[in-house]
């Protein structure tokens, strides 16, 4: 079937509507009608082809809610009319270690909701910028937020997923000290589901106006990390610093945080690597940093679930597809509290 | 009481004799008659204040070996005659939670055997390349290798427990593969022991001429590091790769042997950092960069006693006092198989 799309036709064109063909669904496959679908910072790297293999034409976006309207034949997990969700994972092996242990995201074969192989047109997955996707049930998720949420629930499928994994793998919780640099799409939700976890919350920014807007979002302290005084205050102190900055900087301020065997979690992606950190910061107290990327289906929809219990959704501006690409100038600004979600319905024809 | 030394009295003189004090011993203090004591790469590089800090004279020192010659009336873990080490470490504050932990290693106020404050003269630690050594008790270790093999047990005392420490915190043992990076005075033991822990050992190395040596200490692979195709076989197999070269060197090749959740564990200490690795490289497997300091002493004493009972000892080649700055010039060229050893009786007037 042919529906409609917003995509880019090479790294140096803009954005632009166009049409894209789904394949009819399979047996497992469920059809989903895309309501809305949230901007993340990887769209922007991978339309503009800063990192390496864009392949064009590229519909971008992987956090994708809707309303299931069709399912295959042995489809046992959902229905029409459900409400659902898919994010940055739509295939993978299923028979390594990593699929095994139900982390998807880490299989070698794992294919991304865009820019990865696929034998349906044109050879390529296309993602959420359009009005409807096919997906293998397996990669679909149950999404048990109230239906007013909705638009709000879909930076969770990548924003919320990439900083809930890591939470949970290194233990954030009640009695741990948790730090979160950087307060954007993926921070706004680090703060948020750190302190639901229970964890006592120290947001890191550049900007002191930022200050008040992290408390808001659930931060006990908040630290200007340009000011080496606060920055001292909290020497070997964390347990876990989770780093949502993907622009390249200095890791030694915050691996001086860290208490005896604390983690720096890396969850930005640099185009270019990070000032080399100093190897006398990790061995004088056994500190690790270590890089987490998304996270695995069934903690993707353990994160909705928790989330939908405590009524947790992201800070968002709602656009119309036609003002992405100015969504994308203001995302480079840090000008958007916090994420940019896509109204798809603006893809049809007004 | 007055005793010999061979130490160095500015970062541009070579080692020579000298002459310095020990304490009495107080209540919990024993003292030391010293055999032999290890020359690690820590000692040059503060002898030669290649490393921030160094307090002159400068006696190094801190893979010690020997027998009780005095205890104070409190001691009651060790008496005369006893075969006895002392590592890094001969004091810390006993009342943090790395202590607690019995991580005395990674205390902010340990006290290294040499080159730290004490109230004894001449205000800093003077270490094992002397003919006495004077220390509480809690810092001192039970040697139960016969004593036969002393002088090769004195590397344990570093080299031996900043090797075991990580391969043991990130549970080296049967059915992981585990790589061994350098094959030095740490990456020797790191090869013994981690086959000895049960593990699958892969030495790593830049020198074609070191493969039969690595196999000989318990290697059961060895990759020349410089043959891609010979480490692309190894993508993606690894749990942990012990890092013991302390040269500036690109981590990416070894981060991308690593399994998901992998970790690379650095232990040598470069004077100036490693190139930047590359973010997506952790990222994309949940890997992990590490580092690890020496270790705690009740682990130490673990340490020995593993070896004990296996026969493990380090390889070394022993030397006179007097040889010592040649060993450094030696040291630097990797002129050594695996270690030199100080015979500490060469300190005596002939």
């Amino acid at each position: 079937m042919t529906i409609r799309a917003y995509g880019a036709h090479a790294g140096n064109k803009p954005l632009e509507a166009m049409q894209i063909t789904r394949r009819v669904p399979g047996a497992h496959d469920v059809q989903i009608d895309i309501a809305y679908c949230g901007v993340c910072h990887s769209d922007l790297h991978t339309v503009r082809a800063e990192w390496a293999g864009t392949l064009y034409p590229c519909v971008p976006g992987h956090e994708i809610v809707g309303r299931v309207s069709a399912v295959g034949a042995h489809v046992s997990g959902f229905r029409i009319g459900d409400l659902v969700g898919i994010g940055c994972i739509v295939d993978s092996c299923q028979h390594c270690e990593d699929c095994g242990a139900g982390l998807e995201n880490y299989c070698d074969h794992m294919i991304g909701t865009y820019n990865s192989p696929t034998p349906d047109a044109p050879g390529h997955t296309l993602g959420g910028y359009s009005q409807r996707i096919v997906a293998h049930e397996r990669y679909v998720l149950s999404i048990r937020h109230p239906e007013a949420q909705l638009a709000a629930v879909a930076p969770l499928l990548c924003a919320g997923i990439t900083t809930y994994s890591p939470l949970r793998h290194w233990n954030a919780g009640p009695g741990k000290k948790i730090g979160v640099v950087g307060i954007g799409g993926l921070g706004h939700m680090g703060i948020k589901l750190a302190h639901a976890m229970g964890a006592h919350v120290v947001a890191f920014t550049t900007s002191e106006s930022k200050r008040e807007a992290a408390k808001v979002l659930g931060a006990d302290e908040v630290v200007v990390s340009r000011d080496a005084d606060a920055m001292a205050a909290h020497h070997k102190r964390f347990d876990l610093i989770l780093n949502t900055v993907a622009m390249p900087h200095g890791l030694d301020a915050f691996l001086a945080l860290l208490k005896r065997d604390g983690i720096l979690a890396l969850v930005g992606a640099p185009a270019s690597p990070h000032p080399a950190p100093n190897v006398f910061n990790l061995i004088t107290k056994r500190r690790s940093i270590a890089g987490s990327m998304i996270g695995g289906i069934p903690e993707t929809q353990e994160m909705l679930d928790f989330c939908a219990a405590r009524g947790i959704v992201a800070d968002i501006e709602l656009i119309r597809a036609d003002q992405v690409n100015d969504a994308y100038e203001r995302m480079l600004k840090g000008d958007v509290k916090y994420r940019f979600v896509i109204d798809n319905a603006t893809l049809s024809p007004s």
